[in-house]
């Protein structure tokens, strides 16, 4: 086995942990964030520039690569990581979620789903070998079985059907394996309903999985449901393996997830509102396009070592926007995605100083966040929004 | 005097020339070439790849830096240069050539021009006094006087109007300047006519210039009209300044352009046909997003060192292009940039070691360029697109 992960330390007030992740092509510390780049680029940065910005670990999306550019031309010019120039370990994601959210949805059967593109709208199927094999081909460090992810909703046959569907395709991927090489993960679904979370659950823990990601989440839910949903999980994961938090990524989220014994995180989240001129401080979100920033002769946030804010003043990066310069994009990237890595490195070395408590709250009491009806209504219309024509939103 | 100009060496064959320029903000070896930062950044890069790229001086442009964020803001987070974290030499256009082509142009007279900014439509009025001046605000270290730029056009009236209104303001602006550390360059009219060339050439050397540019040419004239107008105009100017051609950048036409005594150019060229996935090899321009580099594992083009052409393949770069990933235009700038620079590079020494001749007739025997007649199409057709909301172009 060629993937370990050993734990280093709890923290006594939470359930929050502090371990290690190896695998054959470098460690992840964790908690840690997986900066996403779903089409083996993480917008507007190079590789070393995502590893400057302290990644050890990034993921990349099976659907879209799988689409375009296909997974044989991949394989063809050596395999995920060369394609990208990313030496490190790599997560990728089996594109379940983005064939329930983002391709047009044909059909779903226990064989496999069949879905039209959001690229080009031909027809697709997959099936949970399939998706497996793939991967296989990538190449990648971590892989993720094909799953059912519905939307949030509250009925409970729906989801019920989702679990059931998820644990048929989680065995037969776990049998597709051909690879010893790469670890992988049971992503446990039951949407908001504890019950289906402890079944998913135990039943993935069963089987034995190298790592469990609680899917599902992050879908337009309630924080407090959403929070509420990691604990009635995580009770029922083994101790011993990491467990990933999928598509989640604000600061406060992170925390909050991380006090309740998640180890692995990813998100578009600080990359997608970094293009959008959103970027973190230990204040909050600042929108650098507001006036206010328009003659800021100093950094956007004096207290950070990034190389956006040790070389341009908040002004500069106020003109690059206002002016939608390319350069504004990969800034703001730089800049927000060094934030959230700096804050889980943070965590680690609370969490390993007996210190997080501390961290968590001193953080939370100076972060000023959205506030949910806000938070809540820019979430729908984020998720409307994906399913656009591509053309239309280059940016987003 | 600040700035001086010492001339290398001449080539015995061609008119081609190798000299040194020396600011304050440091040297520029000649034959050398401009990338464009109209707006403070050379679009989609950091000033340190323009640097790696090997760029010793860049342009920015009055008129774009006017209009937003205005010249105030600049000058009160400490100039231009601190501005945009470049701390070499610039080159500040005066934004006459924007004025009449860029902008909706509202009056002309001898006191100065009223026009519409092409950014919200906002109605203003510039003096060459006060091209000066917002020059001398923004701390460039070369500037250039308002001049009247019309387009290419056969009729020698109106031609000889736009000269007869150039020298007035070219007087002028000498007059109007109150800082001794900027070098001043006049700039040559005159269209496709010899006597107005020659005549606005001797005018302008009358006068005394720090350098002296030939404007009005790469309006979308046959090339043969373009190399005969800079062969009738170098001979009336002084051989002891730098001769600048505006808007020149692609390899052939520099290499044509340095055999006829020209030392300094600037083009938005290499770096707008990057953006649009066209990048220089020795052979000639290349369409990355051709169908035979979508598994190519190899650089584009095995010959360049560049930062894009250590690190990835053409199957990646394709990719990137074919995704619209932001990341693609950067390494494509990188690239066209490095290759441009390159060739002054390259210029410069051949005619150092005595044998520019040689190296003009190696590349042009092996660099494929665009047909004269499509090249004429895609000029005009630029030159429409420019005028249109900036909404719909912002990649060009």
């Amino acid at each position: 086995m060629s993937h370990t992960f050993a734990l280093d330390k709890s923290c006594p007030e939470t359930g929050a942990r502090a371990g290690l992740i190896t695998t054959s092509r470098g460690a992840v510390p964790t908690p840690a964030f997986l900066p996403v780049g779903s089409q083996a680029a993480v917008k507007a940065l190079g590789p070393d520039e995502v590893r400057a910005a302290g990644a050890s670990i990034i993921l990349a999306n099976t659907y879209h690569l799988h689409l375009r550019p296909g997974v044989g031309v991949i394989e063809k010019v050596g395999g995920l990581h060369r394609f990208m120039s990313w030496p490190g370990p790599i997560l990728t994601d089996s594109g379940g979620y983005q064939v329930f959210s983002l391709a047009r949805l044909c059909r779903t059967a226990d064989e496999g789903v069949t879905f039209r593109s959001h690229v080009d709208g031909s027809e697709h199927f997959l099936t949970p070998e399939m998706v497996i094999q793939l991967q296989e081909r990538l190449g990648s460090d971590i892989i993720m079985p094909l799953d059912e992810c519905p939307p949030y909703c509250q009925e409970p046959e729906l989801i019920r059907e989702a679990v059931r569907r998820t644990h048929v395709w989680a065995e037969r991927s776990r049998l597709a394996r051909r690879r010893d090489d790469q670890a992988l993960y049971g992503i446990v679904q039951g949407g908001a309903f504890p019950e289906l979370r402890r079944q998913s659950a135990e039943f993935l823990a069963s089987l034995g999985f190298d790592g469990y990601a609680i899917g599902g989440v992050s879908l337009g839910e309630p924080k407090q449901v959403m929070f509420s949903t990691i604990e009635e999980t995580v009770g029922w994961l083994p101790e011993d393996r990491p467990r990933y938090l999928m598509g989640v990524g604000s600061p406060e989220d992170i925390l909050e997830a991380v006090a309740r014994g998640v180890d692995l995180f990813d998100s578009a989240l600080p990359t997608r509102t970094a293009r959008n001129g959103a970027l973190f401080t230990a204040s909050g979100r600042r929108n650098i396009q507001n006036a206010c920033y328009r003659d800021r002769d100093e950094p956007l946030d004096r207290d950070c070592g990034c190389y956006t804010c040790r070389h341009f003043s908040a002004a500069y990066l106020h003109h690059l926007f206002r002016s939608r310069e390319l350069l504004a994009y990969r800034l703001a990237t730089i800049h927000n995605l060094t934030f959230v890595l700096g804050l889980m490195r943070r965590i680690r070395e609370a969490i390993l100083d007996g210190r997080f408590a501390a961290l968590k709250r001193a953080f939370l009491a100076e972060y000023r966040t959205t506030d949910e009806e806000t938070r809540l209504v820019q979430k729908q219309k984020w998720l409307s929004s994906r399913t656009e024509p591509e053309s239309l939103a280059p940016f987003v």
